[in-house]
């Protein structure tokens, strides 16, 4: 049982896995696009007409001929005659003769010979000049335009065929929208990765049992059912397997052969861990990559991969499984996806205790966050950026636990990582805590 | 129509909304905790056992008394009889005499009068050292333990009757676990708040129909839908109407009947928002709180409420809605959650361009990060922590666009601000952004 021969640095660990897996699961499904919200383009979006499809006012005024207005001003002002007002919603049906002018709202469509837009605030209503047999309205424009102002051209948003929405993007409310404008109700998505959950140890029981002495109640398979969920993945849970190889090789065979990918939270003690690290190896080539990182917690990590598909190993410890889970297994599941890169959600804060920590390993503290009152002394930010509401600074306080229960997370705002080349981080010390 | 006689800053004008409403909406519902991620507690959860249930070995070693280790060291041993090995997921059958220890593995249960473990690492197993005649195993002790050592007593990590998840607490992996380490199956969750969506304008088409001259299709509702959905609540969408009070009126009215919120966005001439204010004013009291705020974009929102219910108008203008959305709307269905107070995510970042904005106006620019490759020289962060990939330091671009598309949202990672007191924000300025 070769345990912990060597202890790779997280990131290389994590390389190394990822190096063995495709990128981005082979099929997709058509999927209304109202329904789309979360999951991952399967292929470029292109647009099928540009946008706008015709020429829009981007202002409330009148639609004019813009060499009608050249030189006018307050002191000398252009005269336009109105010849009427453009209905939203429908085609302009007016054509500018020479010196006329029509009303038009923000988005309507300019009318026939119209090449620009006065603002309202720009111009002034005459009524009647000519006298009572004079119904005709003149609008005195009081500041020239110029061609194309204050209106969004053909095509100036959008051009007809220009990708819209790359492949591998994670679609949110803008991205809806965006393919709604469009008129895009549907479109091929990335089917989630099925990621196969399996817990084993003999003291493990279901949660909806009655626990005797000795016996815990399974929390991995579902704190790693959430958090795949969460990461754009379907759990498949294959339940408890007691501390036996045979038993447990079967079902993570199965699993391996239904899922993309699969966990296996092992019990506590060595002798369990060593077992899934030899299930492992059984499962095919190339087995298990890496046995032991260099990380607090989860040092008996183990990483693995079987024709393609990745097969990692979790501590039965809660804990340890859940921030390892965030570690490798979200990873896992955005590579599955194609997911194109994106920044990782933080807060920055101020440190309120010395942590130390052991040369050479990475260590991943949970955190309390807490707003910072005061006025941030030693992050040497713009004043005016530190008064952001949304991005007042914290105080991050960890969260100290003799035994690496759940809860000592559940009150965590986040994770808190100690780099190997450090030996700790002092009282003060402005970190970014990574939000789980 | 008294538009904009005051622009209230944007903070001011949430707070005056959220005044307005009441903190977590009546009813909550029973739910299974496995479907129960991303929902909110509506009571406090409490402990119904400690945890553990039972003493167990934090260590694989042997469970001793503690007083037959005292003086034990490498040079003068203690020699312990074995008694036997705890087995995982059963009681200890075993009661300890004096002298003697037991087999035991991580997460095991303590044997009767034991109170302490040795790890495996400070023991050696000597076997028959009377001779054939005698079988019995002696396990050399080289270490003395305390009291407690390498064990976790009953209710060490949790007390029976102990809060675990406070009211308000959003259901994340952690919690899920923990509901199941205590074998909480279902839990009460505050039920999701339903927001109403309204469309108008006469411009616009849903996104299914084809849109002739002059028409464009709904984008609103939907990114609305997706924000609503995110932040935790039910989008109810009302479909599009004509710009027609009496038609607008009928429909807020609805919608506010059966909602615990609406949102109408207007269609994008001043004429139209003006007509969304009148309804607003007639829905009850007090009606228009916010006509207007010192922000850009969003000016023209309108925040009211009636009978306790919030009633929200945002511009027509696609980005416009979105960015206010987030603003105003996401804050408004936290309250009804009574969601507690949580970190907002966030991305430090380098501005790469110089940004201006007009004194008192609060800006919002729509970024696009990018991972920034160099070593950061302006925050002055200790190097350990500027080495932490998951929180690498990123450049923020703005994205500029003439008009305000919903595509200049679609390629953004997050929003910029620039504070009030803000005459803009300088080139190679570290900032941060609310991701999006």
């Amino acid at each position: 049982m070769p345990q912990f021969l060597t202890l790779l640095p997280p990131d290389e660990a994590r390389a190394l896995l990822l190096s063995h897996l495709s990128n981005g699961t082979a099929d997709s499904a058509l999927l209304d696009s109202l329904l789309a919200l979360g999951r991952v383009t399967a292929e470029d979006i292109l647009a099928p007409h540009p946008l706008p499809e015709f020429p829009r006012s981007s202002m409330d005024g009148y639609a004019v001929r813009a060499r009608d207005t050249f030189g006018a001003s307050d002191s000398l002002p252009a005269y336009l005659t109105l010849i009427g007002e453009i209905p939203m919603g429908a085609p302009a049906n007016l054509t500018l003769a020479p010196a006329q002018c029509a009303s038009i709202h923000t988005g309507g469509m300019l009318p026939i010979h119209a090449d620009a837009v006065v603002m309202l605030e720009n111009t002034q209503t005459i009524s009647g000049r000519g006298g009572s047999s004079d119904r005709s309205t003149e609008i005195e424009i009081l500041r020239a335009v110029a061609v194309g102002e204050n209106v969004i051209a053909v095509g100036e948003d959008v051009r007809a065929g220009q990708i819209v929405i790359p492949r591998g993007t994670l679609l949110r409310e803008a991205e809806i929208g965006g393919l709604m404008a469009l008129g895009i109700t549907s479109l091929r998505v990335v089917r989630k990765p099925r990621v196969g959950l399996i817990s084993s140890g003999d003291e493990v029981i279901e949660p909806n049992q009655p626990a005797s002495a000795g016996q815990v109640r399974d929390v991995n398979a579902y704190t790693l059912s959430a958090l795949v969920t969460r990461a754009g993945g379907e759990p498949v849970r294959y339940g408890i397997v007691r501390d036996d190889f045979s038993a447990l090789q079967a079902i993570a065979q199965k699993a391996l052969t239904e899922c993309d990918a699969i966990i296996i939270t092992a019990g506590s003690s060595a002798s369990t861990r060593d077992m899934t690290a030899d299930v492992i190896r059984s499962l095919g080539a190339p087995g298990v990559l890496v046995h032991g990182i260099n990380t607090r917690p989860g040092k008996p990590t183990i990483l693995g991969a079987a024709d393609g598909k990745a097969a990692i190993g979790l501590p039965g410890n809660p804990v340890s499984a859940l921030v390892n889970g965030y570690l490798f297994v979200v990873p896992v599941i955005e590579k599955l996806l194609g997911l194109n890169p994106r920044p990782r959600p933080t807060v920055n804060a101020r440190l309120t205790v010395n942590l130390s920590s052991q040369a050479g390993r990475e260590d991943w503290w949970p955190v309390k966050l807490t707003a910072n009152r005061q006025p941030p002394t030693a992050n040497h930010q713009p004043p005016t950026v530190n008064r952001q509401p949304p991005t007042a600074n914290y105080e991050a306080e960890p969260i100290f636990g003799k035994s690496n229960l759940i809860f000592t997370l559940a009150s965590a705002d986040g994770l808190l990582k100690i780099p190997a080349d450090a030996t700790g981080l002092s009282v003060g010390e402005m970190v970014e805590v990574m939000l789980v």
